[in-house]
């Protein structure tokens, strides 16, 4: 079976390289056994930053209206790569 | 044009992918008009630290006995994607 790939889309203007990178390594350690890879896309539309799992939207942050919490960008990752999967603490609300 | 991708697969288990993630940032960084994404590339074998623009690789630990220094790794990128590109104080020897 071939693992997904996660890619964050982001807007490099705006300086939230920093934060793609930040969330990429938590998602990396997280969910080692899961997933393929994780892609730093810096985006050309500005405002930009979109999280997806292979060609799939996850997170929009223009959709949602806030950056996602990495508590809550976890349980999304997890609801498709590994459901059964325990998120610990990060799994209470 | 298409911009090239670039990868770095890491060993997780060498505890190398902060090292990894360190160099997609300086990458990501420094050459953010030249390249099209970084991608932290989990390896499945032992010991692995191999960098490929595209499809190429551009540096593997193994074949060289140590990994990259971020200056030497600026400069073989900087080789590929625009060799006319002045890399400042990273240029000298």
């Amino acid at each position: 079976m071939i693992k997904p790939t996660i890619t964050i889309e982001y807007c490099p203007k705006c300086g939230w390289m920093l934060r793609a990178a930040y969330m990429a390594q938590e998602l990396l350690t997280t969910f080692s056994d899961e997933i393929r890879s994780v892609t730093l896309l810096p985006s050309e539309t500005g405002g930009r930053y979109t999280i997806y799992i292979d060609e799939e939207i996850v997170f929009d942050r223009k959709e949602s209206g806030h950056f996602p919490e990495i508590k809550e960008l976890k349980q999304l990752v997890r609801d498709v790569v590994n459901p059964a999967k325990s998120l610990g603490h990060s799994d209470k609300k």
